[in-house]
């Protein structure tokens, strides 16, 4: 290790851009997601919600690991119509899960012969409510099964009188609207990555592959205070791109190139998800001219974005700029913009047929998009709350028009 | 931005400790693992293959995109009886899976109203082999549908008379066993840790929080050259730890503690997954001898890694160095190593129900654990390919006595 090397370790910026929120939840937090689950489940006649995937399992615990990486091992949570959560989850999960603040725990040691914890869960399920028991499993639109569906049909032979009701939009209702908590949690990943994408130009160069690129994205997003750069897609092609989910490739930066670098960066479980554009050296006036219709479609969404409006109308208001202009006016993305939490994308959808209407709380991607021409397309994206005021921005408004990296 | 902080951008270490493999792998790659899962195929009389998940799909085309992060869209892959894969996806993916290499790709428009693409990947199963069909679906150990379940229903509606068989050990043969490729950039990701590992040590010091650790370890993971430090867990606590999957908390590194760090970092999609143990300042006799014993039971571990034992077989070996100074001899954990590639966990697992027989390009870690005292444990982790000869250690071994940290 030279001493370059080591010096950047330890540095922080002098003047970081925005405060580091606390990590974590007070305890009344979780009590209060419990309470609200409770009322819909009374409502929906539901009297227990079974829970397998890691941000729903965190919504009403905290439960906050990297281990989910692993795809070895079923994690189950009941969500009774009273009382507090029940945790049905391998041995090796116990402490974490204990510390997170859950008290009651049942734990099977996995990975098992036969039985990976199907019994355990049949029985506590049964201990809670009996054999009739009507069960919320999230089987709607943007749920997967986090389980072997062998292992789902024995348990439902061994719940025979049981009833399955999809809760997916009961989950949805509930994660949609985030707490102020939530928020600061979103605010401080936006921001902190808004410095990234302002300071970046001083750190490319024509030349440098789209791999260095992400490297030095990365590097930077870290030491600047995100926690992971769980999601980082881009590409740099001439006169424009025509896919925004690529990984890195190992062309080089060159003239004439639009450079885009969308990102999901964490910070204590919460993401923001933006993109920025970028010429190399020189671009077109229609790359220019896209980028700046793309900005203003961006501008109508902001001032759509208020309480009793709807995801449709949100929709409409960013397609109208730009149809006029579009061979294909979503870019094949087939949305322009998403809810944004505990997951890169979260419900509701901005699109014609989804009519969620916007309340305080909700997380929002504006995310217009265009083709126009074939071959060639431009995203723009930013991350808002919405307030009883109407839109705030999370992020730092991008550019009206394309910033250009230089060659040194 | 200071002179310090932009110089790291730039700086590699003068000589990496091993040669960085190409990126994406050789076409023939793919169609040979096509044609192996083919064969299968046939002997199991399945018609067609449907895979939904990240690495099943990655597997058999190589599209490498950290998109998944989204679970708003499923993805589906068809891999039929003769010919090559035909993917039924989101417009969204059209570019980057035809830049994959897949040359049959049908596309819907995502997220939909209604249909969010069943109706589709129904009309292309049944033109593929007709209304009675053999469906291979991965339904067993390790599996989860990544789709929604009602969907999934409708799928089944659409195909009455199709027959659905669980593929989930069909697939997990094929993909246990590398390729020279595959295990390259195993090894890359595995050198390049076991590099920052050593190199950690100076820049750690006795009052850093654990997260601050946690940020450093990154940073210098992705400086050495992987992609991305996808799993990274850790703890720090007096005499020993009781938890080995947790996020960072605030607590400083404290004379006294052991500190464990447990990472599955990332080159081109494949993964490392090995830990290392460390002293701070001092630790007691207690905590020394354990850090040898587990390292012994590695050892021996690493003799009975050879083409013709079990799994079982190689927990035995390692287990029974292990159950005379046990509580609990896997600490928790369940198993004492696992398989290892495209995800930080994968078939098979290294315990005593698994009779797996170990074959060269088979890449597993062995991972011993024991608590020792109550609330007590420890965990090795060291990461092999098994060759005609034996185990070959893509990690750079730990040291048999656990390194220290000590304060400036």
């Amino acid at each position: 290790m030279t001493d370059t090397t080591t010096a950047w370790l330890g540095s922080r910026p002098a003047t970081p851009s925005v405060k580091m929120p606390e990590r974590g939840f007070v305890p009344e937090e979780f009590k209060a997601r419990v309470a609200r689950a409770q009322q819909h489940m009374a409502a929906a006649n539901i009297d227990t919600l079974l829970l397998m995937t890691e941000p729903e399992i965190r919504y009403f615990t905290g439960f906050l690991t990297p281990f989910w990486q692993s795809p070895t091992r079923p994690w189950f949570l009941l969500v009774p119509a009273t009382g507090q959560p029940i945790a049905v989850i391998p041995s090796i999960g116990f402490s974490a899960m204990k510390r997170a603040g859950v008290d009651d725990i049942r734990t099977w040691s996995s990975p098992h012969e036969s039985d990976d914890g199907i019994s355990l869960l049949a029985d506590t399920i049964r201990a809670l409510s009996g054999h009739s028991i009507n069960i919320g499993l999230p089987m709607g639109r943007e749920s997967s099964l986090r389980m072997p569906l062998t292992d789902f049909y024995q348990l439902q032979k061994l719940l025979p009188q049981s009833q399955w009701h999809d809760c997916s939009s009961l989950m949805q209702t509930l994660r949609q609207i985030k707490s102020p908590a939530e928020v600061s949690k979103i605010r401080f990943a936006c921001q902190t990555l808004s410095t990234v994408f302002d300071t970046l130009p001083t750190l490319l160069t024509p030349g440098m592959s789209i791999s260095e690129v992400f490297r030095v994205f990365k590097l930077l997003a870290l030491q600047q205070g995100v926690d992971d750069v769980a999601y980082l897609v881009g590409t740099s092609d001439a006169g424009g791109y025509d896919d925004i989910i690529s990984a890195p490739g190992n062309r080089p930066l060159t003239a004439g190139d639009v450079l885009i670098l969308d990102t999901g960066s964490v910070f204590d479980g919460y993401f923001c998800d933006f993109d920025r554009n970028y010429a190399i050296e020189q671009v077109t006036r229609k790359v220019e001219s896209m980028h700046t219709l793309l900005w203003d479609a961006t501008e109508a969404g902001l001032a759509c974005a208020k309480p009793g409006n709807t995801c449709a109308d949100l929709y409409h208001a960013m397609n109208q700029v730009l149809a006029p202009h579009a061979i294909d006016s979503d870019a094949g993305v087939g949305r322009m913009g998403h809810g944004l939490g505990m997951q890169l994308t979260e419900n509701p959808s901005l699109v014609d047929f989804d009519t969620t209407e916007l309340a305080p709380g909700m997380v929002l991607t504006l995310e217009p998009g265009i083709t126009w021409a074939p071959g060639k397309m431009m995203v723009h994206e930013e991350n808002i709350v919405i307030t009883d005021a109407g839109a705030e921005l999370l992020t730092k408004r991008a550019p009206q028009h394309i910033p250009v990296i230089q060659s040194v």
